[in-house]
């Protein structure tokens, strides 16, 4: 699971479509999730290193958690969309 | 571990609150992390869900994910502030 905290726009969308290109999929607006395999974490922290570097005002957080974990969240959501921010692929 | 997206600044804020009062400490503008025993994450969950019922416009999502996970977590992070939203408790 990765979370994020960016503040310019085209950084944040540039993420997002990393983490999708990684076959994440949105689980809120800056939050995504999804299963790697050990190579595939490897490659995506890299590849996030690579498009943060020389940037700034940017927190991401990579969790390794079980599916168990995943599976086992507590969602509580009313009124929700994520709008243009690809709601498409949302799983609440 | 709590992420949330919540519209409504007050509500927000409330959640906020809330998740301090019971120990966690934020590690990101819209997520906070602490340790739980099993009945402080039922009263945690049940006051989530109060303070939330008749609202909209919220997506909060609660992990239960080890001590080892947590700390094992990878936080990139450059020229980041949480300003006004509590940047004392922030560990990253």
């Amino acid at each position: 699971m990765v979370i994020y905290d960016i503040s310019d726009d085209r950084l944040r969308y540039a993420v997002a479509s990393l983490l999708r290109r990684f076959g994440l999929c949105r689980i809120q607006r800056s939050a995504f999730a999804g299963v790697l395999s050990g190579a595939g974490r490897v490659e995506l922290e890299a590849a996030l290193r690579r498009l943060l570097r020389g940037r700034s005002g940017y927190n991401v957080q990579i969790f390794l958690i079980t599916p168990g974990a995943f599976e086992g969240r507590v969602v509580l959501s009313e009124g929700y969309s994520l709008g243009g921010e690809g709601g498409e692929d949302v799983f609440v």
